[in-house]
């Protein structure tokens, strides 16, 4: 798994290109101004965080090197690399930055160790709907505080995926009140897993790769991986007895697509526009695949008469939900730009929640 | 108000470099296979059914012009013609169809007087949220059966714009059971229009440009025309008493590019995913630009003491719900293409009822 799975034969079409490129560029440099510019190919390599393989959050990285290379006629080649082939899948930040890969796919939350602020986006507890948390980000403000954190790490990046909400957690136990939580040793990512901590489990950062073999060999009670669809093609309802909904932890959660600043700012506007444009497509892509994906596999589960599908007490979510607030608060005390993204994100929803209220039809609440 | 508000400076500069790219073309064409060809620039002219400077689905009529430009590198040019510059604000589809212009933006409702059916498209009341209808559109079959609408038609389109929910109406009396309805003179759009006439009221299809002179002017008791901010905008507090919500006929609203199928079907790969993407991200940007828009609307509203503030009783919602499911079957029974469409729409929602319900958390119901 050392090298690219999506370009493989590419090498040898790729220099002749080239070859052919500089003999054009000569001819059209002595043209007027207003020609366009034949340009060389650029090979830009793509670290992917998720296998290309797992659906919607893995398909979408060779997708997106695709659809970079039509939109620039080629003069953009990406090359995807599986996780781990050039740096580790989830430690990719000063990779990136540094200019060791040029750009990466994956979760904010995986550059959190650098900036504890990038949990808020990748998924906020008790967070909004998407539409909500995009109108926040693209015009409330999100994108500004992003971009700020980001060229503070050399970074350019944009939200290029949004991931329908998730199973709460796949259990081998019942979790009945608010104490059922102390001492249990659940796996759960960013925010969610400190709002657990906070009722006394023990969270437990494993892989998302690893949580079947830690669920099949008791090493946890529990833990949360991705939506229905994907923790049910990971194999997660048959290793528990118990799946737990609603994911108050990941509503909606967002991946982004990061570029090395230096790189980014070599690039023509057209291959700039067509990174960003695809991304802006992807997220429109990813949110409709994810959404459509997971009806099938709520039915699977409801068939399914060796996991029970379980929703979490009233007085479970307002425990959980006070704990939010409790880290949330603590975070922005420590971190002073944790407080500033945190404070925009909810001055935000205060002034949304009026219109959400009244401009939106009230879900059926008939059983 | 005939010539294109985008372009008016270009001309020479085409000129100038179409002549060059002739010469390269020569030169190119002697060299390998692979080489980037360079292309003549393409004029497409485009019909857009609100004006530009109208927020969001105005606004989104020259930027759609300018990124596929952009991400074609010249190679298509996009020339705006604002609504009656070619041809009527709504009356455009056999322009493109037969290749009069080669595309539009606006309403597939606009094309409803040649099919029915595309009024589902546009937005369909008591519908759902906008990631179940989007996830329909694209992974449950909603796109396809529109573009098989679209090619019986020399067409083909994408949905390029979402809108946020609507105000339900701007009234200038009260209505506080169902039968206030009966010989109430109201303007509405599309299928919304057709449920207030099965409950008596007298729909008057003005187009919006002129609701507030029908308000004004007491031609109509009340009418609707687009969200909150739009409706602002254009005035039509200031002719009213009453903002009713939810906007049940349109939580959201789709509009689309359409473009004569001939001259697609001549495009490039790269044009046609130019503009293909760009059209995602329009309603990734619209949808954002809509609902960020929303809550300073309403919050004027609530500070003008001319108009009030109200929401339909459930006596009434119930009332409109069910003249809904009349007039769908009605529509159904007369036209086989919107059964189809219907059906779809329906058994798409089906299954994704148990999902929704199980997987979102619940809006705060506190006052």
């Amino acid at each position: 798994m050392n090298k690219s799975i999506v370009k493989t034969n590419m090498t040898n079409k790729n220099k002749s290109m080239k070859n052919g490129l500089i003999i054009v560029g000569s001819v059209v440099s002595l043209l007027s101004a207003g020609v366009a510019q034949a340009q060389e190919t650029r090979t830009l390599r793509m670290h992917a965080a998720f296998p290309t393989q797992a659906p919607v959050i893995g398909e979408i990285s060779p997708w997106l090197a695709e659809r970079i290379e039509k939109l620039t006629g080629g003069s953009l080649e990406v090359d995807v690399f599986e996780p781990g082939a050039l740096v580790p899948a989830t430690d990719y930040y000063d990779a990136v930055s540094q200019g060791a890969v040029d750009m990466a796919f994956g979760t904010p939350g995986y550059g959190s160790g650098l900036e504890p602020a990038l949990n808020i986006f990748t998924a906020v507890p008790f967070g909004p709907d998407v539409t909500e948390y995009m109108a926040w980000m693209r015009e409330g403000g999100g994108q500004e505080l992003h971009d700020e954190i980001l060229e503070g790490m050399n970074l350019k990046g944009f939200v290029c995926t949004l991931t329908a909400p998730e199973t709460a957690g796949w259990t081998t136990r019942e979790f009945n009140t608010p104490e059922d939580f102390s001492g249990a040793k659940l796996r759960y990512f960013g925010l969610g897993g400190r709002v657990l901590a906070k009722l006394g489990a023990s969270i437990q950062m494993i892989p998302g790769s690893e949580v079947y073999s830690a669920l099949e060999l008791g090493v946890i009670d529990g833990g949360e991986y991705s939506n229905p669809s994907i923790d049910v093609r990971a194999g997660l309802d048959q290793v528990t007895d118990y799946a737990y909904f609603p994911g108050w932890h990941q509503q909606v959660a967002i991946d982004t697509l990061i570029i090395n600043l230096d790189t980014w700012n070599e690039l023509s506007e057209q291959q700039q526009l067509a990174i960003e444009t695809t991304c802006g497509e992807a997220t429109m892509r990813t949110l409709t695949q994810g959404a459509a994906a997971q009806p099938a596999a709520v039915q699977a589960l409801a068939e399914d008469d060796s996991v029970e599908i379980k929703v979490w007490s009233d007085e479970i979510m307002d425990a959980l939900e006070t704990a939010w607030e409790e880290v949330a608060e603590e975070e922005s005390a420590k971190n002073e730009t944790f407080a500033r993204v945190m404070d925009s994100y909810n001055s935000f929803r205060e002034q949304y929640a009026k219109w959400q209220k009244l401009g939106y039809l009230k879900p059926e609440t008939d059983e």
